[in-house]
């Protein structure tokens, strides 16, 4: 109990509950670490799609960027809409299942856990590889390092690190701010003719693997898009007018997200910035500008820091999300609990050992977890557009068919993705995403009709299922005659008068010596010799009980277990825990009440 | 069940138990694996000490075998003695505990459990070495390999594989046999002048040092020693007249052992054998006599299973012997159960995985487990002797003083190795033993001081610790009004007047919904409703509790628990465990029992 209070603090009072409003800016740093980071990884795998083909592919990549970019403004478009149609919080599992039955709200609800789960996994490894590359010392330490980062975020978080607006904000503006200038002190120097190194003259690739590589290194620079719905989940957070406030802040958003994500593919082109194992595109290119100085140190430190915070945000929306889902009864209830300190600890705790599990898998590597990322997300980005398409057309308000072409087109762009990613990326990982999306989906749903089937037995409407009970027997297993088992028997004779001892036989001398003792101190009660071939307590004694039920149907049978309580936590290895062994078979058997009389040791 | 009868086999009755005697030629094969085994690796253990100090103090060889080999003598003399002395079996804790007194009993104990998990870790990996030297590409899954014989080892003992005794004692012939073949081509090419290189010129090296080395170089030899003890362990298995044919067993053991010893020594040296790391040192000699033809695989197939049936030994020794421990009340109580088989299941298992730890830590080397091993054996020995002499001291039969003599010899010398070894070896792991020694007998003393006082606790003598119950109150602990909760009061209601139910409050809104239910359904019991303000059942159930303790004192509080069990397994993780937790905090309350009324899903 210490241990635990140590690591999360006190708990907290139900009632301390509180709310704290967002401000637009502050709102854009909470929501945003995990698009905006995104650009720490993005480039980089849009490069390492195109290299395989050789140098000649690269010249693509500024053309790639565009259409990732259009995509951009697409989907924050369609987003943008959902938040005043939802402006209760609009995720992606209630806009389906609103608009698109049961099926599609959980394969969103899937799609969108598996997500969370990801986007741990991927920004603590892209975070630690931030600093692996201005410390390479530390890169032979990676898993180690991340999964030391997932654990304070596990504790953190199970401590309830409230989204402390304020503080979380430095790193969101720090990393916004240095990229700017980044990509503003490049822009320059580039145009003044100052780049490290021309770009390589390149050869002509043929069609048709070019098409493939392309469409590749598209699917890899999707990853840019996670995180981008974060807003439209959020909007309760915001200050009034929330909606207003909100569509806003995604707006902004998108246009930082997108002005980043061309300026540094641009000048990783431009500078011929190529990825290698130990060191990213960033941190390489971030060199090639500002040498390894102050500078560099603090874009370093800024990605490592926003892209833990985009992790972090994941510990707030897998529990949210598994809550909401919980009290529907697709997940288990464990889920909808709050622990001591007012949060969702399961959902926490879970998501924690998945993503520690994929790092440990994948060896830390982000470019190995990038494949099974952008699947779950466009998934969910499909379902949550193609509901709002069926939302505007059920609804005909105002402009409603503008309104269902903007989420239309939402849609469509994002299927299309879909289909190439899970194409483009199958082999690598995705096919993993594509298994477990409809495993998921079955497993909710299977929880969900065992709950019905539960509340459905318990309910008192209709049938009863109690009978009276026409006789009350009750059977003391004894190991002897000593003062734990005549304990139970004098309890067991204020039940019901219809008491017997059970003893199993093991060795003829030890059981006339018993029977002996018994006689003078088992007050009166029949003590019963069951025979063991075996050598086992267990069976003889379930063999006769079964026979008693048969001879008293409709009765009920108490079992009273006499139970050694030791001193000391390790006196307990040295008792044969037959007790234990015994209840845990009776609560399967009908009829059968099971007691345990404690003795307890004194020392 | 079935996985467990498919692995061991269907349970066997008890009395289907029987004995087998041996003859001497069976006898001899069963009890001397452990003994014979050893020459396969206690040669190379000298040179590994030799060679460290260079070339140069090889040719201490022969001096350091012909000194272990008087060790072989003076102590196979000895328990010569103590077979006749002991004849239903005289192991060292017997003798021990019967002369010196418990302490030195539990020191003898402790120091033979070591031994015994040292033989399998030890001959296991040595067998395995065999095995690799005569197929090198194995010799990079030596650990593997190690594992799987343990764990097949282990199976077999859960088995109960019979000591049978006729096939068992193929490999010991045949090993004999070929190591006779070995060492006697071996000396008539020798003294032929075919030696495979001439022994190398030595130069002379410096005083004290040399002194050390040798003298670690003994420590490493006395392995040769290890099981010499197993026929006086298992006299009564031999035929009538069992001390006669046991005794006699004995020296024929002693005599093959100290012959194959000294002659693989001898040629080792002539034939300029220098020990390697994947070649054992058998191996090249067996090389360099026969080449790598037939009967150098024959050799190494021998070994590898001699090594294999000595580790065998010890999966019924260790068992034995903790059941005797265990029957006085110095070892947990369940290694003197038996299983399914017959076989004392806890106490192989528990061997088995020690003995897979040892192995993994040590990463499968024989050499470095060695400076573990001899410390236990010699101490067991000299305390085993010493006991003998105290024997004789007390008895003074006729020709006491000459026994008394002799076994006193067998103390001095084995207690002069003893240090020998424990100096030499403590920094290379010898000081392992030396603390778990202490720590062993600590253990085995508190766990007898547990029984007693358990025992002491139970007994129907002297004080009677029951009371009258004053008063016997019924506390159900209910989730709401359902079919489950209405079932318990139901039962409640049977044991006594005084029944109350008990509801915890979370929400304010739920908790008037159960009440108005409570008012249809309730039976007439009262609900009381606790507040918690950390959204715990636990705690607030239990002030509640601890309230009617202090109210009704010396009354008996029982605490009735709706429990649901669900039809399939993954349903339990569907529902809060909360009932097993407040079972087992229940436990720990003087006066208050806890009964689960089960409620069965039906599906």
């Amino acid at each position: 109990m210490s241990i635990k209070s140590f690591l999360i603090g006190q708990p907290i009072e139900t009632e301390k509950e509180k709310h704290e409003r967002l401000s637009r800016i502050t709102g854009l740093a909470i929501f945003s670490s995990d698009a905006l980071s995104s650009v720490a990884y993005a480039t980089e795998e849009i490069l390492l799609a195109l290299v395989v083909a050789g140098a000649a592919l690269l010249n693509y990549q500024m053309g790639i960027a565009a259409a990732i970019a259009a995509l951009i403004v697409i989907v924050s478009t369609s987003y943008f809409q959902t938040i005043h149609a939802y402006p209760s919080g609009g995720g992606s599992y209630i806009v389906a299942k609103d608009n698109l039955g049961t099926n599609a709200g959980l394969i969103a609800g899937a799609s969108l856990l598996i997500d969370y789960v990801l986007t741990v996994a991927v920004s603590i490894t892209a975070g630690v590889a931030a600093l692996t590359s201005a410390i390479p010392g530390l890169y032979a330490h990676k898993v180690l390092l991340s999964l030391v980062a997932i654990v304070l975020l596990m504790l953190g978080n199970l401590r309830g690190v409230r989204e402390a607006g304020k503080i979380f904000s430095i790193p969101t503006y720090v990393f916004i701010i240095s990229v700017f200038a980044l990509i503003a002190v490049g822009l320059a120097r580039y145009f003044g003719g100052d780049t490290a190194a021309p770009p390589a003259q390149l050869e002509a690739t043929g069609g048709y693997i070019a098409i493939f590589v392309v469409l590749k290194a598209f699917a890899s620079g999707c990853t840019a898009l996670t995180g981008i719905e974060a807003v439209s989940n959020g909007i309760r957070a915001f200050r009034a007018p929330e909606p207003r406030n909100a569509s806003i802040t995604l707006l902004w958003m998108a246009g930082i997200l997108g002005t980043m994500f061309i300026g540094i593919t641009f000048l990783a082109e431009h500078y011929a910035i190529v990825p290698v194992d130990n060191e990213t595109v960033l941190s390489q290119l971030t060199a090639a500008i500002f040498h390894k100085g102050a500078f560099y140190y603090l874009v370093q430190f800024a990605t490592a820091l926003i892209l833990i915070m985009a992790a972090n945000t994941s510990f707030a929306d897998f529990p949210r999300l598994s809550s909401v889902m919980s009290a529907d009864g697709f997940m288990p209830r464990q889920f909808g609990s709050r622990g001591d300190r007012l949060v969702f600890s399961n959902g926490i705790v879970i998501l924690g050992l998945i993503a520690i599990l994929l790092v440990i898998m994948f060896k830390g590597e982000t470019h190995a977890l990038i494949p099974l990322y952008a699947v779950g997300v466009f998934l969910s980005f499909t379902l949550s557009q193609s509901g709002m398409v069926r939302h505007w057309f059920r609804l005909r308000g105002k402009r409603w068919i503008g309104k269902m072409l903007i989420n239309g087109l939402g849609a469509v762009t994002t299927a299309v993705a879909l289909v190439v990613i899970a194409a483009a990326k199958f082999t690598h990982g995705a096919w993993i995403v594509i298994i477990a999306i409809p495993v998921i989906v079955y497993l909710t749903k299977q929880i969900k009709s065992h709950y019905d089937s539960v509340a459905d037995q318990l309910s008192l409407q209709g049938r009863k299922r109690q009978v009276e009970y026409s006789h009350h027997s009750v059977i003391v297993p004894v190991s002897g005659a000593h003062q734990a088992v005549i304990n139970a028997i004098r309890y067991a004779k204020a039940l019901s008068n219809d008491v017997v001892a059970v003893y199993v036989c093991f060795d003829p001398m030890e059981t006339t010596r018993v029977k002996q003792k018994w006689n003078t101190h088992g007050m009166g009660v029949p003590l019963i010799v069951l025979e063991s071939e075996y050598r086992s307590v267990i069976e003889p004694l379930m063999e006769y009980i079964d026979g008693v039920r048969e001879t008293h149907k409709g009765g009920v049978i108490t079992v009273v277990l006499p139970e050694f309580v030791p001193e000391r936590w390790w006196q307990h290895l040295l008792h044969n825990q037959t007790a234990w062994l015994i209840k845990g078979i009776l609560l399967f058997k009908r009829g059968v009440v099971s007691t345990s009389v404690p003795f307890h040791l004194d020392k």
